[in-house]
């Protein structure tokens, strides 16, 4: 059995060599072009950066290492760090060793709660993880080595003592979050008997939780892990890392990005767009009624949450997951019910709203889980991000490792002024 | 007269004007390329973005609408954060409107205090100051109304509201900072009678800070306000703001990238290094010693500080306009002697290591400030970051209210695995 560590180092050895291949044959080569709408555009479908956790391709959707969504819907997260870490799953033991490992780390120091609840009392879950991560910025292992001097080569070393110090506390971070932002403040202590979602759920200390909650749980945070390189949070983390800033700064910031509307926000979005109707209309609304509604929503400037992608061109294979979960688990719920009317309106209204201009009318996983939080006992939909957040920080961290075990240097393009483009592509001003 | 939002919104009328021009003349012609190297190598070199607050030219360095550094070097950092979001100068009215509505704003809320004294100890005052600014993101305009419901085309008026505030209080904020980190914790009241980098100066509270003292700081926080869209830390900015996070999140964000040590932080790191040469051989030391000790430096495979740039192919400007500082006030400090020996040495000793890879050994800002800084008594180089911070936040805002205001979309370019490029672009494992 091999540790992460050792899965880690093996895994950038197989990556070098390959990139070793990829140079030798010609690193000139070119990959994409950038056109003039895409600097103003947002890099939209401008292939720019190596990533080599995982792939989202816009027909089958996201694919790590060999395996796509239906592979992995069944692992615990922690086996996903493993397999976005390393390239593999790991063997029944490494799994274990692994588990121990971030139980001993798990303790989050008193001082992150003190200046959690300092802030003002409606402050957004969101903030408040990034905020918890960044309190902790003091503790980077990979800081206090780069003070010292540390070869280049182990940089990624120091970087995976801080991923399994943030990984470690997250549920209990996160937990904590809960009952101070909804619950009466009390916290629930870690039990390391518990797995990394088992204890989450346990520390979020829902009434009447069922054991298809942990279900859920579990499920939701395999599913939102990793999206490949390219979206907000990732880049971002990815961007701040590549100065040498170490993880807790990196992670803040990608959770700082994943917190925007356009972006993880939206699942948050999603489930008030569905009580809405819910309230509206009911669950018992008619297909007419509902694409009505969806088109006078379009109508006044704003989008529907959910659907659409910057990537994916057909409808998320992890929202697909979680309509299986809830056909099986939930099929009576309200907002499900309504979530899936959604599904059978939403994409043909959007097919033919603004001239075709929407490039992918099909739904993303944000258009269902907030659904199933909700009817599972998780009403606060501020909160869904933060879920978000805690399940992509293994991507982050996944991420960030690699690109330093393989010398990736500082992200830096170059960007340009109107008057640089009239004056050197060859458009002059009327 | 026109206010700060009047000269925004001309100015983006006459920004989305030449859009229109470019798109009509042609939306795909082509910007630039991505080879291999540059998915692997940061996108450096790539053309990748548009943003119109500032240019770095390879040569002439920083321009800011129509000036360079020698144009603005004698300017007030208000007036420079006028001419990144408007294009122009203000006139004096429209200076002191600008200047009495940023001291109206410039109360930091008192749970901001409560939240830093929570932290450890001897946490960077980056990450407080990156903390202290997330800590206020309740308070976004952007959000609040977002949330209410508003046009796209008015998405940059609340955020230049949230602009304003974040800069009004950041001089009351990073001056708290450094007297709770480095002094005996007691905060001096702002003065409304004085300017944005009077304020600062003031409220640091420095013992026997003369008058050229107040003129650093106005010339530092000048001088590092933009250095266009690509740099880690505006882009990271960008990047998160693109989504619809609202200014707290993206200047939070920003600043984490800031401070890291290939970045913002360098500043803290040449301070450093000059200050050990000082030390271990004074600032009498030799031309021959020293260059014995800078290649020493560089094959214990360490960076010298200071030195080599993403983009700049010469002496970055804003070194030379700080030299000139320092030779008019202050010639005689070690420190200043040794920065300018190693301006006499480090470039032709960059220039012939690493068989000419290093692309470019002139020095950049960082060489010079942190020296200047050290000799009117702020000895704390740790805090220099967060001066640079505080500078840098002018560039973040002014490049998230222009591209909101000409509605730029989310920033998502694509990533791709060793495994995509092997399969796809014709080179193949051996
Ligand atoms: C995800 C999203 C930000 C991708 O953005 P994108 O790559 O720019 O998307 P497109 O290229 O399809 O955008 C083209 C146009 O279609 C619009 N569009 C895209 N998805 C839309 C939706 N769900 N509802 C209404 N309009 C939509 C865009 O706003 C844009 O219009 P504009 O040019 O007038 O601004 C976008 O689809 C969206 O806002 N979706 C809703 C929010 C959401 O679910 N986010 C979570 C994503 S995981
Ligand atoms: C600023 C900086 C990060 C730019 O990075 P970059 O665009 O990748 O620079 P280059 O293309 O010149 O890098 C090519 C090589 O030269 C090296 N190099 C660049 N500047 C160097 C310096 N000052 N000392 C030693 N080596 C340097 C790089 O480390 C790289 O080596 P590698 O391929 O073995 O990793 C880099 O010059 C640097 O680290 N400088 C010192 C820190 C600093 O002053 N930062 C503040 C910048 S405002």
């Amino acid at each position: 059995m091999s540790s992460i560590k050792e899965g880690i180092h093996d895994h950038l050895i197989e990556l070098q060599e390959e990139i070793d291949c990829i140079f030798t044959a010609g690193r000139n080569t070119k990959v994409s072009e950038v056109n003039i709408g895409q600097i103003y555009g947002g890099m939209r479908g401008v292939v720019a950066l190596a990533c080599n956790t995982s792939y989202v391709d816009p027909y089958s959707g996201l694919h790590i290492g060999d395996y796509t969504t239906d592979n992995f819907s069944h692992k615990l997260p922690e086996e996903i760090f493993f397999l976005l870490s390393t390239g593999k799953f790991p063997e029944a033991e490494s799994l274990a060793e692994f588990q121990n490992d971030l139980n001993q780390r798990a303790q989050v120091p008193q001082y992150v709660w003190d200046v959690l609840r300092n802030l003002p009392r409606d402050t957004h879950p969101m903030t408040m993880l990034s905020l918890g991560i960044l309190s902790m910025e003091n503790e980077s292992v990979f800081k206090r080595e780069y003070q010292k001097g540390i070869e280049k080569r182990n940089y990624w070393k120091y970087t995976l003592e801080d991923a399994l110090n943030i990984l470690a506390k997250l549920p209990s971070l996160a937990a904590g979050i809960y009952r101070i932002r909804f619950g009466n403040g009390v916290l629930i202590a870690h039990d390391s008997k518990l797995d990394w979602s088992g204890n989450l759920v346990h520390m979020l200390g829902i009434p009447d939780g069922d054991k298809s909650f942990a279900d859920l749980m579990r499920l939701y945070l395999v599913l939102h892990c990793d999206h490949e390189g390219g979206n907000v949070s990732a880049f971002t983390s990815r961007v701040v890392n590549s100065a040498l800033s170490d993880l807790y700064y990196a992670v803040s910031a990608g959770l700082n990005g994943l917190a925007g509307p356009l972006h993880g926000l939206a699942n948050q979005e999603c489930l008030q767009f569905i009580l809405k109707i819910d309230e509206q209309l009911s669950d018992q609304v008619s297909e007419e009624e509902l694409k009505a509604y969806v088109l006078d929503v379009l109508d006044s400037g704003k989008v529907i949450p959910g659907y659409g992608h910057a990537v994916l061109r057909v409808t998320d294979p992890r929202f697909t997951a979680f309509m299986k979960f809830g056909e099986e688990n939930c099929s009576n719920s309200s907002c499900f019910k309504i979530a899936k009317k959604l599904f059978s309106v939403v994409p043909d209204i959007l097919k033919n709203y603004k001239e075709g201009k929407i490039a992918n009318p099909y739904p993303n996983v944000d258009a269902m889980s907030g659904s199933l939080l909700h009817h599972f006992g998780l009403k606060q939909f501020d909160y869904y991000t933060v879920l978000f957040g805690v399940s992509r920080v293994m991507g982050f961290c996944a991420q960030n490792i690699l690109a330093q075990g393989l010398g990736q240097p500082i992200i830096r393009p170059k960007s340009v002024t109107n008057k640089w483009v009239l004056e050197n592509l060859a458009v002059k001003k009327k």
